[in-house]
């Protein structure tokens, strides 16, 4: 793995608990972490359960008891990492956003494609995937429950940025992370909307905004905020605070008419100023036969409303049944699940599709995609919100 | 007043309601009730408690005994009833919107303008202004206690024209309606957004959608929507079944704010196709210090995020003290109130103007930034979704 | 009518508003209103659209153009004035609770037994019948949903005595009010129980509390609660607080119950120290099949869990629609009802059955039935909680 | 440990995850797991991470390489395990309800004090403690935060056994596991509210119920609940399926009244028989100055009402902030916890004390305190619901 901080911790996780509740194929090893310093990546190392650690990432690539590579490091170095991972026969698990331009996308998708033939797989890290809620509204979608979408209504609202004097981290360094709220959680968003309507966005008209220009360099850094000092040295924040765009998707069948057999529209915010939204990833689909509605604040719930019922009404269904995806191999009815388990799902599938010769999913061909539209979003916003094809 | 279908049922509810539990300084009478046929306005007058009926509106005008004119008949009889009754010197509540084009408004407003300095004043029915949750919303951004707003999120979701078989009534022709849910129902949400703010719409980016292209003509009529034949002839669908748009706010107050023009941005999303949704007319603001969020649906609420707070979260106000908004004249705590409700208060706050004197708001100058915000989604909605100044 | 507080204000708005939504088959006038203070029942008649006033009830009874007595005065001038209406041939709808005492409601009941057959009517105010969400509760009990019932868990929670400076008045004195929470909203939460299973209360066993056991004396009164003077002099409550008990409902069929005696058990809890609920009026039952659960703070909407349904949760039904019980007079979907509705449907009820020659329901003998079970409730709390049948 | 099934599979995952996340004084080994049947606890250990096995839990405490016993089996094997390693000078960690008697209780908690003097600590696993929400609840209340407190009103419901053909497992029959609902759910509720609140249970009034009497033998067992079969043999269940109780708490301070200067009333529902309830564990507390609600089906979040606002309203805290209680150490704002992070909290609390020589909470006596309401709801059940002292 590459790569230690919150995303480290949480892959890490995964990784030590996915054979704990799961059947798998293979039983991972935990072998090598790699991160630039050396004190840094040992404590992790410790902490984290890896039995080695590197301080370059070439060094992963070298060994020959390494199978996989997990990258969790930030967007610029994703295209390296995986490229060289890739051709070298590793299997990949590359964090979200794929990469920082769709060039680069562009890229290591070919890589992708051609390293697939040869047995060699990759996936992104598109983890809500694998919340049980969603993975359940999915099936649903798939089941013609919804009937013709007609409506999607995606937001991912936080609040950690609200204060103006929280620190100007790498994640507001537009070289570092590509994008600001648009790529480091709308991008959750569009993935997500995507994969479970099965079906493509075409085009957008989008607005951006950066509420705060400048932020202190240096401060107390908690959890994904905290507080810097307001008396010293600010630096520009280089990326959006917040994404707001308007979406038509393809229908799932090729066809002229943008309605009857066309997709539905949608609209789409990403912001990390929404105060007292502290990670509401929302999600609802309006369909001809039903309507679906998410948000990760209630994360063991999914909202379904009917409207063949008698007396039709949103109903909670609290996703903990065995029945339901993912969650028979963890606690008894009722009992929730935490952010984590995505992950471990995540690794589930993964070693099960390498095990299987299958592509997993999503691909970096998925993840592509997904760069498009955030280079859609941005393009539009540069020119007065106009009409941008995907 | 003029019209006597649902919006006439609701106001003269709100007439013979008021004086029973507010203090007017006049006693409204409901003198007479106008109507094109002459079997059908007589029967609404019985049953809505109007001592007389007239065939034809102009007839209202000519009548000595009457002060004022309520105009609750479709968009586009609007301009020529309230200018009539303006200029014969009767005070005039006209429904929303205020007319089917920004040049009727336009011409309204400088109507209403001139007849104000003689004392004869006008009003506009943007009655959600008069639900005690928002009434309550309204004073404590007045207060101060969002801070600066950044965010503006703005749904109204209905789901009766959902079946494709609704049958075509008036409210899907644009000659009659002027447009479809961008004017029945976005309109609310522009003006409340903008009257809570206390800021205009500077420009928007706008989709809109005609989903259900051609309906049947006739049919059962059951509350907005019903069931129309799906054997019989359809006619076309003329105006739009959803508006999605982005928008900039202005700011409050000259001067180099923080954001790039001082305002909010906003999305909104007005459609009665999000199947299940019944009224979910909704509104999200947030601040620097705070954020609000109402729902229709939940009504005798507001939901109120204070960032000073430890432990904070968004709290679930019940909008039904004595020391809120409009309450006090009604029930004891915790008895609630209903959509008609907003009507009421509507008449009083209109008396006590007339009263005193003093220009009722909404003013149709009001009404009539809300027309413009709606002609410049339609435009941008024509031209790509540019955007589009208002 | 006799009484013009917050029940008289109420009843009289239901008298004048009926007309307008329902189709009667009489015309219901004002005639006259009672009450002891002639100033006072000038003012009332005129803000509430009374023809003229009493000061001493025994003239209603004596008038002709009287032909029903409204009693909305304090619980324990029921008994009289409704023996007297009722034996001079005059309608009697009477608030709740019934009487002070098992022994008045038991006389009230005979009379009225004897008077029905006269064909002179009566009933009691248990208004929440009328809410629209607890009348599909019914009808859904009735129609099988839920299969057979094993759990009632009611609970009517207000909190405006938690101050314990709050006035001293009528309601928390026992000569005047019968008795506290367990009368004033408790006998509500059995009423509600008892009508939506269908089956009635056969034993409880009780705790009662009086939290503050002395008040002022005067003070501001407002709305239900307000503050008293904290200096000045105080006088003694009365009354419960809050009343709690456990239950035993009646099978309805005779025979081997899967249950020891064939209904469900039930938990039950009045107060008016529950900080924060406003008036939550709470039922939830849980059956074989299915499970309802209402809350009056969010008072149109009702949840259902239909255990049937792949994917099954807690649905919750907008009551609003056309075709929901008391709803498709007033307004389109989605445009919600408030507190005093319910009094509107109890008219139509009540002028209904008279017109048809019915007996209205609840009648006193429902209303005796919930008297025996707050008899039985202070009965189990006066003797160390022990088992008390009704 | 001792035992491998639901509790063993989440201890495990305990054991193994609190040295990832928190610091700890220790690094806790899996030494050994016991189960009688050999080849299952083999598989047991594979999968949840125990270095070896044994099939009699003696050898577990003859062994010098084990320094703590977990105990994860039922109920009826606790005492004899925990008296026999305390005495070995093992500490323990005992699943709860500690024993199946108030007698056996008794014996530990003597042990348990006798051990504690020589340094050899024990702790019963009453998890909800560890809960972030109901930690922060605790805090809030100790704070004063809530004033004196009036009501508690606890109810713990499921649903897993409404099926009358789910299978007859062990925690059905009173042999092994004491009491149903009423031990295996209530006792939950009942700790709770005593640690919650600061006072314990002083008397109760009890009524308990076995819904369906009879259940198939065998049969497929899902998660807690399953489907056996319908044609099969039967067998008795032996223990309740709900229980509902009225409670008094005594005051923080001696004292002579009930009220002012005496505990809060309190009213508790266990039930597995509350169809549509997955895991609602509810707790909701009403004071002087504030209240609290909480439910384990919306777990990460906590509503609080604070009196003091103008404008109050329960607010819903999302309890993830690195401020709250065990938060910090997991993931950012508003990235909820699961139910198993109680079992890691448990463990990081349990190692901390041992380490730091005190004595961990709650304590065997703590876990007694809960045997004794148990024992006198039972006591109060067969009395016809008469008081019975604690």
């Amino acid at each position: 793995m590459v790569g230690y901080s919150f995303m480290g911790a949480v892959h890490s996780h995964a990784w030590r608990t996915a054979p704990r509740f799961f059947d798998l194929p293979f039983a991972p090893e935990l072998t090598a972490l790699a991160g630039r310093n050396a004190a840094g990546v040992q404590v992790a190392a410790d902490k984290f359960g890896w039995d080695s650690v590197e301080t370059d990432w070439r060094r992963l690539i070298e060994r020959d008891d390494i199978d996989l590579i997990d990258i969790c490091s930030p967007g610029d170095t994703h295209a390296e990492i995986a490229i060289a991972a890739l051709e070298a026969g590793k299997h990949v698990l590359c964090e979200k956003p794929l990469a920082n331009s769709v060039a680069e996308a562009e890229k290591m998708t070919a890589v992708a494609s051609s390293a697939a033939e040869r047995g060699v797989y990759s996936m992104c890290g598109f983890t809500y995937r694998r919340t049980p809620a969603l993975a359940l509204a999915k099936r649903m979608v798939d089941d013609g429950r919804l009937g013709e979408l007609r409506h999607v209504r995606a937001q991912y609202l936080q609040d950690w940025l609200s204060d103006a004097d929280a620190p100007l981290t790498w994640r507001l360094d537009k070289s570092k992370s590509g994008s600001g709220s648009l790529g480091d959680i709308g991008a959750h968003s569009i993935d997500a909307a995507q994969w479970i309507t099965g079906s493509s966005i075409t085009g957008v008209s989008a607005l951006m905004e950066t509420f705060v220009k400048e932020r202190p360099i240096g401060g107390d850094f908690i959890g994904l905020g905290g507080h810097g000092g307001t008396d010293g040295p600010r630096g520009p924040v280089t990326v959006d605070d917040a994404a707001i765009f308007t979406a038509r998707f393809g229908g799932k069948t090729s066809g002229a008419g943008r309605t009857s057999d066309g997709g539905p529209i949608g609209v789409f915010e990403a912001t990390r100023f929404a105060l007292g939204r502290k990670n509401a990833m929302r999600l609802e689909l309006n369909g001809t036969l039903g309507s679906l509605a998410f948000d990760f604040e209630d994360m063991n719930s999914l909202s379904f409303y009917d409207a063949a019922h008698e007396d039709a009404g949103f109903r909670r269904i609290i996703v903990t049944e065995p029945s339901h995806p993912y969650v028979g191999n963890w606690w008894p009815t009722g009992h929730g699940l935490g952010y984590e388990h995505g992950f471990t799902h995540q690794v589930v599938d993964l070693v099960n599709a390498i095990s299987a010769g299958e592509q997993p999913a999503p691909s970096f061909s998925d993840a592509l995609q997904v760069q498009k539209v955030l280079a859609a979003v941005e393009a539009s916003a540069e020119a007065e919100s106009r009409w941008q094809k995907v």
